[in-house]
């Protein structure tokens, strides 16, 4: 194994490759990342076991990649990372000097990492699943970015922990929830496809953190395994077991009263507040009238407090709602829009909370008994 | 007690305070700011009990103070600062609502804190110390910049985790080691003076962070005790007890033989083999010659390394030299120029490391013994 290839390219790949990896992994082998030099390419992997990434890059201009001899190692990433990102020349070479020293070189230096034999990495199955959809790099990130952050972060019910992707015709319904909550988006697709799959939000948020802008993302997916393909990296993760629970009932249909809002001033207000908890809990109460939205926190070891909202209409009965502030401000940081528009169907009834100016993204938040 | 204020002022004298306060406090008190408002100003004081920061406010144009009524109170650092920071408006109100009830108005709400009584507030003297020098902040920033790093961050000997100012007519000689090194910056001063004080390295740099570029220092000490007065601002620290070493003695003045580097080059090639480390140390040999200057790195799990610097050049007998590259690293990031001079006395002897082209700042450094 023996290739030259300019610093930077090298330093992006071994990048991609690492994002999968974990300090944590349960083999030791997988603290590596796989270089696989080929006749016409060099393919990088990095797995902790659950989500694997693998990315090739082939000889261009640009990369000067040229290819002397084929073979595979595999490096220990931090060090490889490190000493890539340091070097301070154009074109690196590396080459295999046995069965388990990696020599780079430079102009100046040479660089002998102890590494480990390619046979011990553990075989990664990247065959393609039967089924695809395609999305935008915007639609990805719309969507990881208006629901990952409902996700669960307890381990009792793994499903919990993920998205859930539900295609029925041509509609993508994407949804997190930890029970207290939902978030949702919806999106129209090209095709009419059915799916219903449960994508961990972690595998999706390194999915983001990949993402170049150009690339459209192509989905394969079966009831065991999900890919991510765009350019020329494939990150693939394991699906969550287990049924997601049938979220679509408890979204509320029909309101009694509807709350509008400045999404930053509300934002802002329940955010200085923050320090008033109850047990760790920064629970808000929301006085809604037609005459003033008001909202007051009482924290008995802390101090409490009552502010008017400038920016603020009620439609129906007055009525007085506790919420938990942190949901409250995930939801808001969400849906982003200059106005959000509370619905209410009663007392203690799950609240709906969606943009006034887009329906594609709707949050749910279930209110909390208070007895003051 | 009651006024108000702009927030924006309000929210610096609370952070310029709150510096000196520290979360692990042994005094519960000291987990506040003490907030005493005079007729004629309002001081604020913060301690950590090594540390005190006290910095006042009086009424002016922009900050549109305005005391109504004077009084004390001791309010929860943490709490205040956060809402204050996180208030929209223009002008706060703030008044003692009964002894310990502290209420911040704004336009469109209140916000009310518990808080403690000013008479729990351990009392603390700022009478001022008779010793007396000025420095300007820059004159501070390099002192600080290039001696704090090189203290001793353990318990074992504790004058060693600070920085020594010793003044013997009109130079200041400014010294930090941790026994394995020594970094000095020396200054003229206007007045002739005499002082050996010690000041804790924490303290400076917290005085460090609080400076604004207008201000010159005034310094106040006498053996207990240091006071940092600029702007209505006095930073008070309690001096570290015990002898400094006589750190002159080891700085070497002979020597047989000079390296001088590029010292960006010679950073980045040690911090690329940073990783390289055995039991968590990262030795490094310098092998210089009139012909070349090479870094090796050896470490018996990871890998070795070997570069020859490009812009380096030997005058005397060539010679081995092993070094601790954390603190190479160091010095020459202390020293910022532009070429780095090492000078030396002989094999195991002590190296003076100094910019080519200030020699107000001198590092040394121990060379470690190596077996192979």
């Amino acid at each position: 194994m023996k290739f030259s290839i300019d610093r930077r390219y090298l330093q992006d790949k071994l990048s991609t490759a690492a994002r999968a990896v974990s300090p944590f992994s349960p083999l030791p082998a997988l603290s590596g990342i796989l270089i696989d030099v080929r006749e016409d390419r060099i393919v990088f992997t990095g797995s902790d076991s659950n989500v694997a990434i693998q990315t090739a890059i082939t000889p261009g201009e640009m990369n000067r990649l040229q290819i002397e001899s084929t073979g595979s190692v595999c490096v220990e990433s931090k060090y490889i990372l490190d000493i890539v990102r340091k070097l301070d020349c154009d074109t690196v070479g590396m080459e295999l000097m046995d069965y388990t020293l990696v020599r780079l070189t430079t102009e100046n230096g040479t660089f002998n990492i102890n590494s480990s034999s390619a046979d011990e990495y553990p075989f990664i199955d990247f065959s393609r699943p039967q089924g695809h959809f395609v999305l935008s790099p915007d639609e990805f990130r719309q969507i990881v970015s208006s629901t990952a952050f409902a996700c669960s972060d307890k381990d009792s019910r793994p499903v919990l922990s993920g998205v859930n992707f539900r295609i029925a015709g041509n509609e993508l319904h994407c949804s997190g929830t930890d029970t207290y909550r939902l978030a949702r988006k919806t999106l129209q697709l090209n095709q009419d496809q059915t799916f219903d799959i449960t994508i961990s939000a972690r595998t999706l948020n390194e999915v983001m953190k990949s993402l170049s802008d150009s690339d459209s993302i192509d989905i394969f997916a079966d009831r065991r395994k999900i890919q991510f393909v765009f350019g020329k990296t494939i990150i693939q993760s394991r699906l969550l077991d287990g049924t997601f629970p049938p979220v679509d009932r408890i979204i509320p249909t029909e309101f009694v009263s509807r709350l509008t809002v400045d999404t930053q001033e509300l934002f802002r207000a329940i955010d200085r507040t923050n320090f008033m908890k109850n047990d760790n809990v920064h629970l808000i109460k929301l006085d809604c009238s037609e005459q003033a939205v008001r909202i007051k926190v009482r924290a008995a070891e802390i101090g409490n407090s009552d502010e008017r909202l400038k920016n603020a209409s009620w439609t129906g009965e007055p009525m007085s709602v506790t919420l938990n502030g942190s949901y409250v401000l995930d939801a808001l940081k969400a849906l982003k829009g200059e106005q959000t528009e509370f619905a209410f169907s009663g007392q203690l009834k799950p609240i709906r909370i969606m943009d006034t100016k887009d329906a594609s993204t709707l949050m749910v938040v279930v209110p909390v008994r208070s007895f003051d």
